[in-house]
């Protein structure tokens, strides 16, 4: 332990050996993060009037009670430490989803809520399934806790393939709608899979509120080994707010607190959360504006000879015709001030994923194209 | 993976096999997890009148600047993702603590950042340091992260006692001052300390501001084995915002940044943390006051014949005279409406452990006593 070649004094003494150092550093720093590729967000570049299509976030503002919330919030009580299990949120969530409080988790963005299910449901050793192309974030946390990631290549066209009985993982990410494709899986093979696998299935549902019809909760209050994520990022206009939430059995959800750090989510958080999930209307108000202009630019891509996967999400994954390269529209866009996001490589690298904005913008963004 | 014994369909089915789930469930969660102590904190209960000094939050609100913030934040601007890397709150703190912001990480609380330390800074197979009593946190994280914990007795009176050279960790906690003792170690011992040691030593300083003369920032800014923890929620009086942050070698910071979750501080936290730090006076009156009714109720309390630790934090470990017991005030203030900590068992049982009010809680507190 002793380190007999360093000065014992001196704060600011050159050290003697700065290789040693450097080897020290190496020492340091467990091996696994050191090699670690960490997720890569998209980009939030400060620039004046841009159109940012690249994250999926909700181009509409959040709630007017958020507003009111934050006016009348008293700054005081921030004094204080927040609520460490969220009681007033989940009450709501639960209300809204007809569960019990007990098998709702609320994290501070689903971000958390995926990375502390894949600590519970992984053990040394194992491995994780997840479709490909998928969200990307899934490799990440698999490699960032030192398990096997195991991908299941999507049918053309991106559609469902079963995974195989042997791929031995422990968990499986199911995204429906599937980012970044915007593909919605038949609820029926959804459901098989979930009975059939042998691990916990997390169904992602982000984007759920965009599709017709996807709805795993009442799968994960019946089925143990199923659970559902939700998140206040798109659909309730909050993505800077960090709230996401899991619905599956008290035993998984139990895991989960117990595994948490003692208050992630923050006092103002729950209070802005909780005043957006009492005004469901204006949610359900922007859903509706956001596919509709979805359903009229995916019309317009193909008109102009694009491939267009069909949404079920709030962007579209969109091909440009024969002749010119993913990449160069992509940035071509960018130098007009258009931001959309390219995924290279792959399947998805012939691939734009363009974020539905209000109608102004997605004009102005086929007016660029 | 297939389930021979489970219905093929109807999701309301009644289970053939409730004890083939029990064992299901068992299998579902990682063994660590379901053995896992997780860290208690603090009660938060909400009763009106309560006299709260079980947490060591402080009596006193944050910045007028706070509420500020607030009242003319753009609730629009919550539909856009945070700044993943806190880059204003860095500068801000960088420039505080006269170092670059590479060698900042902001996190969700300090609970976040001595989380990821953990995990960056261990071995499988290997250990944790740390004094003993000091924050119970320590050896949750410890735990969770499947470590060993190797706790060193402190000397008497809680007081420094050097850490074996042969006890092999790769990663020690000094919460300095230490809690829930309040005593602040000599800058010697933990300058020597830290340049003996051969993994990582963080210092825990989140009462630093309590403290005269604990700062380790010129000790992490040279010695690329040492990570200063602070946190915005005792001085700063912002417990329920969420900020914690850490310094060290560029390195160790960056690790931390791989670690993290995406987005882990919300847009929210960080405009209303770079308002409080824009306003260090508010913060230091606040803390002058702390300190001065900490030393008169030290001294009240020693006149009614208690122990009293000698404190440089915002709380008192302190023992009642000989005859009544810890539990027993501990839940004659509770009934009462006066909430301490008690800390049953080992060294502090004898002790509570009292956060400092208002001069006139305090009073109230030496009141019921």
């Amino acid at each position: 332990m002793a380190m007999p070649g360093r000065p014992a004094s001196g704060l600011t003494a050159p050290s003697p050996n700065n290789a040693y150092i450097l080897f020290l550093m190496n020492k340091l720093i467990r091996k696994s993060v050191q090699d670690l590729h960490a997720y890569t967000p998209g980009e939030q570049p400060n620039v004046k009037g841009l159109i940012k299509l690249n994250t999926n976030e909700n181009p509409y503002p959040p709630s007017p009670a958020v507003k009111r919330v934050l006016r009348e919030y008293s700054a005081e009580s921030l004094r204080l430490y927040p609520d460490p299990v969220c009681t007033a949120l989940r009450e709501r969530l639960a209300e809204i989803h007809g569960c019990m409080p007990e098998q709702l988790f609320v994290g501070n963005g689903s971000d958390e809520v995926l990375r502390l299910i894949t600590r519970a449901c992984t053990q040394q050793g194992g491995a994780v399934g997840a479709f490909s192309p998928t969200y990307s974030l899934y490799p990440v946390l698999a490699e960032a806790e030192e398990v096997d990631f195991r991908p299941v290549e999507l049918a053309p066209a991106f559609q469902w393939r079963e995974p195989p009985e042997n791929m031995e993982a422990t968990l499986f990410f199911l995204a429906n709608p599937n980012a970044p494709t915007g593909v919605a899986y038949a609820p029926a093979l959804v459901e098989a899979f979930c009975r059939r696998f042998s691990g916990v299935v997390v169904l992602d549902e982000a984007y759920a509120d965009f599709a017709d019809g996807v709805n795993g909760v009442a799968l994960a209050k019946t089925q143990p080994n199923v659970v559902v994520c939700r998140t206040l990022s798109k659909s309730f206009s909050l993505a800077g707010l960090r709230i996401g939430y899991a619905i599956g059995a008290c035993d998984v959800v139990a895991a989960l607190y117990k595994l948490k750090d003692s208050y992630n989510v923050n006092r103002l958080s729950q209070a802005v959360a909780l005043a957006a999930l009492e005004d469901l209307a204006w949610m359900q108000a922007n859903v509706r504006k956001i596919v509709a202009t979805r359903e009229r630019v995916a019309a317009a891509l193909v008109e102009r000879g694009w491939e267009v996967i069909a949404s079920s999400a709030n962007f579209l994954l969109s091909a440009p015709p024969e002749g010119s390269r993913a990449e160069d529209v992509f940035l071509h866009l960018r130098h007009r001030h258009v931001l959309v996001r390219y995924f290279p490589g792959g399947r998805t690298g012939r691939y734009l994923r363009i974020s539905i904005g209000t109608d102004a913008e997605m004009d102005a963004f086929l007016a660029v194209l």
